[in-house]
């Protein structure tokens, strides 16, 4: 099987090393709109060649979309246009507006909207690792329209990598990935602006960076080109989390200016419960 | 040299362990106002014995200061009052009302102010661990105001756990701990309050914690006898940075809820440049 992946960066360079390490394709074909970061694709090894979308298309059983969420709400309209028999897979980090996008389309039962929920802060070809996949959930969302065959394909993929499978709504999905992805990206740049801002002397941050601030802000180095769409498209959850989360922090603020002991001890310990359920 | 360390928890137990395993002490006196705690600390070895604190004093050369910052302000009076040649290192996590109640004592310049920037979520004496403050940063504060021998011996201790010494006056301390380590807790404390409010399927947030939601909350498993006391102790700084960071916030929710395109792209990228000062 030829597998095309569209967008080489950290997501789809990682499932490239991956396919290759496990065996799953003959060929992997990269199609990258720089051919500056193609060619970077393709002396790391990461892909087999670089081709037009196109040509890329009819050669593959299997496409998986990798770019940044808002260029393949704009690539589906023609990649939808080009498939045959094959298989597309998207792996961005938002679901509903790729999945209004293709609801009505005769090929809809061949897309598969899919979440691997994995990353880290960097970005581009040079990011891309292996087993960046393992032990981690992979959202498939609104299968019911799936034709099976394509389907399985999907879920043959992504358990190869060793995922586990997830299955829900994709307006579901965007709820779910503002609380647990979306606001920890924007609590994480905004953390960092705060001090970029008043600490002037930059060389005391670097020295007291072990308080427990390179956690909460190693997210701040991520990719705007990846993030802006993530939070343009999934505005309405996102906003609505934003504000829940600034009402969170008044709540801290108020206790700490009044001097409030037992209340603000109590916030702590609430937020404490956080530990149980994650574990 | 007999030490006896006041406070066996997260941080008391791991220096108690690297104090033992570097030979720096014959004898490790545990002072502790949990019994309960104290017999932990006793079965796992952290220390030799448990002892009152008046009787651990009068037996040590050396005593560190290792409660929550108010139990810490508590103590300092009768502490200072019972010493004659001992040099007493605090370790808490601020500084300047500390500073402020020693200021003017007799014997203030036995006194040395540290903060050991290290630590994790965990605490109590099973949290101890070694290596905890192995190529991380201590401050001392104010250290003009100290007798030679004393500072000698509180720096040879922190730089014996591997740690580098940078100095600084108790009140800039207090300003760079709040922008660096206690803005990164309220951030996590209040992240944490933001999702178990909203997601009540708690089984959902389990699955979904792969999306960089676990380094963002990790602090907010912080231990809350030991953080509400350094927030309500640093409230002007914490204040005030924790108004900066809402107004970022507020940056955030107007690009997005405007749909701003090309000023959250901004908004990110300036935020990148956390990486290069970190690094």
């Amino acid at each position: 099987m030829n597998v095309t992946i569209i967008g080489i960066g950290l997501i789809g360079g990682s499932i490239a090393k991956d396919i290759r390490k496990k065996g799953l394709a003959n060929k992997i074909i990269g199609v990258e709109s720089s051919k500056e970061i193609g060619s970077r694709a393709l002396d790391l090894g990461l892909v087999d060649e670089i081709s037009e979308l196109k040509i890329a298309v009819s050669e593959s059983e299997l496409l998986i979309l990798a770019t940044p969420v808002d260029i393949s709400l704009q690539l589906i309209p023609d990649l939808m246009g080009m498939i045959t028999q094959q298989t597309i897979v998207d792996v961005g980090s938002t679901k509903w507006d790729l999945y209004n996008s293709i609801e009505t389309h005769p090929k809809r039962d061949q897309f598969v909207l899919a979440h691997p929920m994995a990353g880290t802060e960097f970005s581009g070809p040079e990011a891309a690792v292996e087993h960046l996949f393992e032990d981690k959930v992979c959202i498939l969302c609104d299968t019911q329209e799936n034709n099976l065959m394509h389907l399985q394909k999907a879920k043959h993929l992504f358990r190869s990598l060793g995922m586990r499978i997830l299955l829900m709504k994709s307006e579901e999905h965007d709820l779910h990935a503002a609380y647990v992805s979306h606001i920890s990206h924007i609590s994480s740049f905004a953390l960092a602006l705060t001090v970029l801002e008043k600490e002037k002397d930059e060389k005391k941050i670097f020295d007291l960076a072990s308080g427990g601030f390179d956690s909460t802000v190693r997210l701040a180095k991520s990719s705007p080109e990846m993030w802006a769409p993530i939070f343009r498209q999934n505005k309405a959850n996102v906003l609505r989390v934003l504000d829940t989360y600034i009402e969170k922090l008044n709540a801290f603020k108020e206790e700490i200016s009044k001097g409030n002991k037992i209340e603000l001890v109590e916030l702590i310990r609430e937020a404490n419960r956080i530990g149980k359920v994650l574990k």
